[in-house]
């Protein structure tokens, strides 16, 4: 089923699992997709940038792709961005035939105007056909790419197959107000926004009119949970579960540690078996891995899901 | 007195405090440094990033130092980073002469090499004269000068009056880790390090060998707490206490409006009178206010200093 | 007289000239001023960031732009690019009293979007005021800011007091052509076009619609000549002057070593007394001076001003 | 045969030809590769950045790389940069399987450290294999790593395979200069310094120690040319011929038309049969193609190469 702008929920950013020799676990890839099935997880993306999809070679993303779509009965965003509109077209060909809900593209790092931005999109779109469903992915602390809620506009009124944000700005709680505004002003059509940045601002977020979450933080269900609540209005709940979560969510927000935070808790969690990761990697310290056991222990004081 | 590397605690990042029409507040600069004596504060740094030391002109930048330093009874170190050596030559020199205790240097953005960052500081110390106490601020997120350990080894050693480091590199656990190692097996003489970064990872800092922290935090109090709680070996109270003020910590991270949100509180805690920003300033919105009042009163429930 | 849109012929961009001690060598300024008129100079620029603007202090700027523009007879343009908008007022507005044209605001490289830069050059001009005539800094290649002709247009038509445009974007051709054709159809109102880029461009640049060059080539009489030449449609001597300088206006381009050599020709015409820099200063080696010498001596077989 | 230090003379950076409709152009390979053999070409470089290699697929990359080494007489090296490890590791074997003398690999932009630049040289040649030559791709200018002549020494002492270095740093004439004196100090071993940046300083790089060019000018056989005369010691020559063709190289270095002059003129001389680029392409206005036509019209009063 394609991806429209009613997706809502938590689509987690799943890693892609190796085994320790640096090959593809696809043993835990299947794992992998039913814990976040399990976690509540209305939909998963694979092959984002902590996805360590630049590590794969073309044959290796396909590959995962396809299982993980085979595996998953929630609908699979998959990112094609890459250096050449050629190699996006062929993956993103590749995987709408194999049963994607749709594709995410981030804008590459070299684009500054406002023009500039608007036509990678028209020619990204151009490139794979405008009848796949995209993902705007809009994330300037890492790609140093500058989007405006007006440039933002632009895309999806330009691009009728833009159906979604996944809105990583830092910070972006105005974005996501301002965006939403222009909707109730009748000048942007209907649009999912779900967020990143780890989650680490999620609460307000949703409070602000976001859709859901779109993040690889280590507790999924977490995700969901504040996603709910939040929808049912229970605010003192959602920042209570959000707050026990938060130095955990923060220690995660370390560049160069932060996936290797995240798979380690993930293996501990049984959804993976292994936390390697590909060259170049963020490696754990004895001393980082005890930090990261410390947040665990103090976090199962109020979520039982913590506890292991 | 001189700045030296037995410097330890909370040295605040102060704002600098505008009337609504733009110019100094001169009466909120002595309520600010009561407020941040009272807080616990054991040194005070001004017209850092966070002071918007860009938008004053020299003879402001000065008058507000000698204010300071004249209201202040602990150290006061004086961020002196400016696009040329002359003017801060002169700033360092003035505020030296009235009375500060060192003075703190920011590499300028275009510099990439290991060369070109030691080069820097030695052109810097150069110019002000090895006599006075600096403090190397390292702060890549913002500045995107990324300093190895070791080239910071090699400025400490190189530059007999380095004597402290801000630290605020992210993530910047494994930093100070590396450093502290240097010590130990004898390649880096005894230094000050102070974290920054708003505070978002002090509670692990302190356990990896910080001496205290150097930020601009709303809640210097807390601050203070922390480390104290920390030396004193009590963590679970420690991170207790910290993890009640993170949601207000992250909030406060958000670029561009990081500042609006630390001034917005500080007026409502007495410390300032205005929470007025030069031009460019970020502003907060009504509703951005109204989820800091909420974390405030959530954060009062756990420290009655937020009861207000 | 204050600065307007039919500014044409060539200001050159003035080096500030230092004694080999790291002052400011008056002598040589009035000296300079005499040259930079011999040549056919139409105005002048100082206070550039080929100037080492940021390496002087507000007193010293002031005072160098007040002997310039007393011992000038064209109009002056002062560079007041400034970190922030106390200190850009400041001199702007102190220059303006002492009798300058006009100045020069080069946007901060921190902009990204096309509002942020617009919504600069708002604030600056808010700051020093809108009857003081200004340029803009068209600069990617040293800013990292890109201007569309588009953002140029929003600026020029916003703000009255924008008289001319220092293009500096490389390449540029087609930016002067898509600003002339603005004009043609009537959505942009007249503006002075000068370039820059060392003069690599000149010869069609003037082509395309340039009305001069504003850089610092260390042969203004060369440039003077191949703006009169092609204003005059002597489109093949334009060219064949051009084409005889081009291997040292190549050799200029060299960033970091740039200024020496512009200041090691200077010396040598007679300009300057000194070719001193303060650091951080580019240097150049006895190699690099050979190089230089011998361009000269093949130069000066086709253009008699290099023959000393 | 395997490239190694010893290679000199000319080894032009080669387009990839592409059809109207943007397919692959797989005659105008042929044709190509025998006019850069009959321009004197000492070898080959294909799918760096002017042969638009990111907008190829893994096949086609493949596919092109096995079409000219079959062509070619002379030592091809393959351009194998990847943002990961496992594409470059693939393309890298397969392209030495298929006859390849070497391969060309440029650091990420992301990279700034010492450290993390000889890292990452680490971490490549450990993916690719320690057996294959490759040649340090070291252009700041596009790739925004600055790589100092250190840097450059400890990559090549680290790492036996690498034979060559493309020198493409702007400045850059200094830093051969510097890599040669490592070498007569004993410091760095023997290593093959061939120049980029479109040839603009390549009579100077000549006789600062460069052992040749390897750049993407549209006349390669002037440029074997200047190599020839400078080997032979007849400088003036060597300059004569060099600074005929200076506008024209002048005018290929304006970036986003740089390829398109390029196409346009290896099109006119028969080189390939269309001009056509893969999208994102920088086109030439009809006005530019007029300035180029200018150009060659000069340039052949000089060089009868450029009459047609």
């Amino acid at each position: 089923m394609k991806l429209d702008h009613t997706a809502r929920g938590v689509f987690p950013i799943a890693p892609t699992p190796f085994l320790p020799d640096g090959a593809v676990d696809t043993k835990s890839i299947d794992t992998m997709c039913d814990f976040y099935f399990s976690a509540g997880a209305t939909g998963l993306t694979i092959l984002g940038i902590m996805g360590e999809a630049p590590k794969l070679d073309a044959d290796e993303a396909l590959a995962i792709s396809r299982q993980v779509i085979g595996r998953c009965e929630i609908p699979v965003i998959v990112g094609v961005s890459a250096p050449g509109f050629a190699a996006m077209r062929n993956l993103a060909r590749a995987v709408m035939d194999a049963g994607a809900a749709g594709v995410m593209i981030a804008p590459p790092p070299s684009l500054r105007t406002d023009d500039q931005i608007v036509t990678y999109y028209h020619n990204a779109i151009e490139a794979i056909g405008g009848e796949i469903p995209f993902v705007i992915q809009d994330y300037p602390l890492t790609l140093s790419v500058i989007m405006t809620p007006a440039v933002i506009r632009r895309i999806v009124m330009d691009l009728p197959s833009c159906v979604m944000l996944k809105h990583e700005d830092w910070p972006g709680l105005e974005k996501i107000s301002a965006l939403r505004a222009f909707q109730r002003e009748g000048s942007l059509r209907p649009l999912s926004i779900l967020t990143g940045n780890g989650g680490l601002f999620l609460d307000f977020e949703m409070e602000r009119g976001a859709d859901g979450a779109m993040t690889g933080y280590c507790f999924p269900d977490m995700l969901a949970d504040v996603v709910r609540l939040s929808n049912e209005g229970k605010r003192d709940e959602a920042h209570d579960l959000f707050d026990a979560h938060l130095p955990l969510i923060r220690y995660e927000q370390q560049q160069g540690v932060g996936l290797a935070t995240r798979k380690y808790v993930l293996r501990k969690r049984g959804a993976i078996a292994h936390d390697a990761q590909r060259a170049p990697a963020g490696k754990l310290t004895e001393t980082a891995r005890a930090e990261i056991d410390f947040l665990l222990r103090r976090l199962a004081k109020h979520d039982p899901r913590a506890r292991f």
